[in-house]
């Protein structure tokens, strides 16, 4: 990978960007003064004190300074959104996409995979939340988890909080991907090395099809379908049918990313794989959250052979049992709200009849040639 | 040539803009042949043939060429929200504020009230849904309905719809506003001319405080409080507890809007509002939902002195009793759904302490000089 | 309220857009009151009293405000020129090309084709200055001149100045084009109706081959050279030699734009339309100069077999015997300066090799199907 | 200065940015395989191959996906100029203002100071040979030059070409400026280290007034004169007069830059400095050139009591004789048409009546509060 050194937040050599303590946002790290661009036009560059000394400009929000440094994100060809940049932290290549790590000014730290924004450091925990926990908290008797794509490290940094977790296999196909989100996102640099996490770059069809085990839960963290990309492919019924569903456990769950979920962006693919999910599993639950860096609500679906349902006291109850550490977004109440849809969405999908084959595959707009969000 | 007219909807000379079929977005209203602009650069206008002569080009979207003309909002000053512009269709001017309404690609026509929208016609039955239904479901024996500003007339269009509402008070400060809407929103346009509505153009305050009667609702439609605005006077405690809540009748219900509400934003106004409101009414009931065209959750508080508690199927069974046509985003579950906070909002919103009053104003980011929303 | 018209610039029922009284930028046609939209966000509408009437706020620049209206345009895919946009006067779709009259804050009225600026209120007699006057001064004995496209009419209204022409030809290839121009630009409606001026709706090659007549000077007022488009035709050797040649008259002057002439730029097509015109002529002057809406250097070649040298003093006596009003830009001074290149270019156009053929043409980027500049 | 590691260039730790093959704009500089940051969506990094390997992609220009990073220049507030951008290289802030060193795809590495571009690889050879050489080369017998600012280094640069300089001083008050592009501007890092520059870090007037000797020629390489900035009052009559004027030598030349000088723009400093200038030397001489990286055309002023006029064959002469290496945009001829302004800008300048005082100061748009043009 032709990976570019600009590391802006280099801070002794070994802890550096997407820095651990963005919980809280406006928390340092550690006692190192830190000096960062901010993207500021009127006012290049930062100094954020941690001393307190005087004389050191502290730069807060609401400086009335124009920002002259700019992430933009092409929604739809006539809808953009746009991120005021303060840095360009790191860039890669890989023989599938093309990645940046950047810092910017609304939302953190975020992940660019091929000019599509995977995750920022402010709110990448409803996604990884939403993806991880409500199908690992619904099965009975967790033991081992397989994750299609998921190379940024999230997703297995959320299922190895779960104490009984004994094994997570994650297979992402794009080993450059993997490798840059290994170097450079401190937060998931526990998770890539837990001696739990068996770590495979291969095709998730072909790995799943090699594999003898079963999985109490496969978790799908790939990008949105696209056309003319090779991912669209683990998204079609048959895929589901003939390789995933078998190697399922008993009472085993499925739960994939959905896409956009919004009242406008719903019919793009989550109603689509919501109602090939249907085809295959006898109990589907599609759930939604709104993620603000990604200026959409967003889909999820979990699907089993067996029923999905617990209610909210035994969902807190199992969080508090199974789950390292506090979860920020999720709890029981929550995933109830989430998993109720609202009346246009709801209905809107109860009305989807088409079903995803390789034949009459649908695609969100413009996500370029990569296949597995990382 | 497909000349266009600067109302670029303008057909048969009667209903114009915000067309009444903007419900199917895609929808043709009639049989005549359109032109509008499109906003394409490479293509900036567009003849929509409907008698299938050769030589008209019928430019869909995705047809890959570049949009020229932008409307382009600040949300936060590090943060922009851009819609490819088909045109701006009318403008205006008043003593309070300046306002547009658009033709956007994205959104629809679109209301722009000092640089921030307002309202686009493809989602904002999700904000008027939600503002004015809820509060006149939970009323037992509805009857009359005061709204503070509302201005654009969706609000009171909304109320009308309640069969048993004999009388809707509609207070705006900005008659030059009013008369825009009027004029240009042909969606409201029968509200406008409804028997059962009285509309004033007077401060909110001013008008409630010279008026003897009592009202089952009170409705707050009014902007986001604004830094130098006299409008976040109209959120105070003292507001509430001195002006407003003497005007409630027996079982009354008072809601207004309450600014963003996301993960990342619910502290500018809505943790602040929320638990203003506690501080003058027994039963408070915040709730959210994701609006597409706003690039944010929005909020809003209804709040009482009577239990605001019904369930999913007495809302329903009240819906379909009490409202004239099908709702389409609000329904008993969704509303269920959309007042269960998710975990991250609904704890913050507990630990808040901010009591908003005339001393003590927060303000959301930049929303001009505008009091009130229309 | 201050309601704007669509026509942001209707005054008194006749004469709208395109003010005659662009000469003097700031001021003001008549005595009317003249509402504008100004693009601002926080001010969207202005009023511009003439009365000095209190309550009309008069948003003069520099107040600070952003703008939220922007029209765009892609220079090169890498480089953008955004202007604030006032309004979106007209816009209207031909056979060939696509056009709109804008209202833009930097430079006034600019009318756009296909997505690129062609010519700005504030700037535009800089361009048709230059394209016009130097060949029809040099001219010994000029009676007739042949344009070949210049439908948006500002070419013809220069050539018109001319008393001692008895015939301008101007040929176009899109009626709607002229028709929008004819409609909208006030500035060049007298020359529309002159007696002196026929109008030809016809590709200019066919015209000219049609005609047995020769012309004193033809000028080529034809968009640039543009891949997929026919109007490169319009610039290759052939076309010189064998159809225009043939139709000047002796000592008859060929005059075309040539393109962007920038240090960076030149090498587009201009030095190559210099190059192929030193083929087919035995003197040939290439001039340039600065134009601010278009954000680079533009290009002239005026050719002949005749000299075409006369210097400062005696330009200047002929514009004043031959030319009605003032110029604004070009006199002998400026015609000398502007056609002596800087030592980049002009090394640069001496060493290019490359004639426009059919089979060799050279593209500027992006300038769609456009094929006469109007 | 807080600085910023980023360095996307660094090849082999010695000789890295403003690499010194920027004549050719496409030359490679080195053996060496160079991975660089594109700034495109679709592909948001580049790896150029200089071994012809296959597999390496060679994304060039055209290659149709958009660019997602972007500088963005408020030219004015109603104007935009938007350069696709690679990376940030560096930044840096200091007491006085915030610099930043960007990679951009449109003009290669360029200078960035308190959000206003100073300067970019591909055409900063136009300002810095017309600021410097025209002067240098006027003076008969030149031996000792003072450069007011010019922290960037370019100044210094092309005023130690001419071989009979023997001291240069060069005077920037920004120590972080000058440190930044000592250590980055490869280009300017031997002009950095002659024996012949004594490098001062202090206030302009304070240096000259605390000086004994005189100098043949002075260079104003200041930033444009700026509201609320110190640095206006190094543009005033009265600097002029009793302070700068008394240290040149006998037949002294004093050469400004002036800012922008298009037909648009030239009122707002140029036409001023110009008038200012007038009443303190007997002999002044503006002129001007498009610079294509500032999207206008740019003035600088020059000034002696003693005749300027030398004619063109005189000037490249002294190139020839006087000039280390060739010169890439100027010699006589080019000198001969900057210095014949248009007709339009030339009658503007002698209508001129503004006089620069410290009473009476104009500004530029939106300088911040920089004083040095380095």
């Amino acid at each position: 990978m032709g990976e570019v050194a600009a590391n802006g937040f280099s801070i002794n050599g070994n802890g550096h960007v997407y820095n651990d303590a963005y919980v809280n946002r406006n928390g340092t790290a550690n006692g190192h003064a830190v000096h960062h661009a901010n993207g500021n036009c009127n006012g290049i560059t930062t100094a954020v004190a941690t001393n307190g000394l005087p004389g050191i400009r502290n730069r807060a929000f609401g400086d009335g300074r124009r920002r002259c440094f700019w992430y933009e994100e092409e929604v739809e060809e006539n809808l953009r959104w746009c991120f005021a940049l303060n840095s360009i932290l790191h860039t890669g290549v890989s023989n599938y996409q093309d990645i940046a790590l950047l810092d910017t000014e609304p939302f953190g730290k975020a992940l660019v995979i091929d000019g599509k924004l995977q995750s920022a450091e402010v709110d990448e925990f409803i996604y990884h939340e939403l993806l991880v926990h409500p199908s690992l908290v619904c099965h009975p008797n967790l033991k081992s988890v397989f994750i299609m794509g998921g190379g940024e490290g999230s997703t297995a940094r959320e299922v190895l909080r779960h104490k009984n977790v004994k094994k997570v296999v994650m297979c992402d196909i794009d080993k450059e991907v993997v490798d840059f989100c290994r170097k450079y996102l401190v937060v998931n640099r526990e998770a890539f090395c837990s001696s739990r996490l068996e770590l495979v770059i291969n095709d998730a069809r072909a790995e799943l099809e090699s594999r003898d085990e079963r999985f109490d839960v496969i978790v799908g963290d790939l990008a949105d379908p696209v056309e003319g990309g090779p991912c669209y492919q683990l998204y079609t019924k048959s895929f589901y049918e003939l390789v995933l569903k078998p190697k399922l456990s008993h009472r085993g769950v499925f739960v994939t990313q959905a896409g956009p979920a919004g009242v406008l962006t719903h019919t793009e693919v989550f109603s689509s794989i919501y109602n090939t999910l249907r085809q295959v599993f006898k109990y589907v639950v599609p759930y939604t959250a709104h993620i603000p860096s990604f200026a959409d609500t967003w889909g999820w679906v979990m699907a089993s052979d067996h029923p999905l349902t617990i209610d909210a006291e035994e969902i807190d109850g199992r969080i508090e049992q199974r789950i390292k550490g506090e979860l920020r977004y999720l709890d029981g109440e929550t995933f109830m709200a989430a998993s109720t849809l609202n009346k246009s969405v709801r209905t809107s999908l109860l009305k989807e009849t088409h079903v995803y084959t390789e034949e009459t595959a649908r695609f969100v707009y413009g996500h370029g040639k990569a296949c597995h969000k990382s």
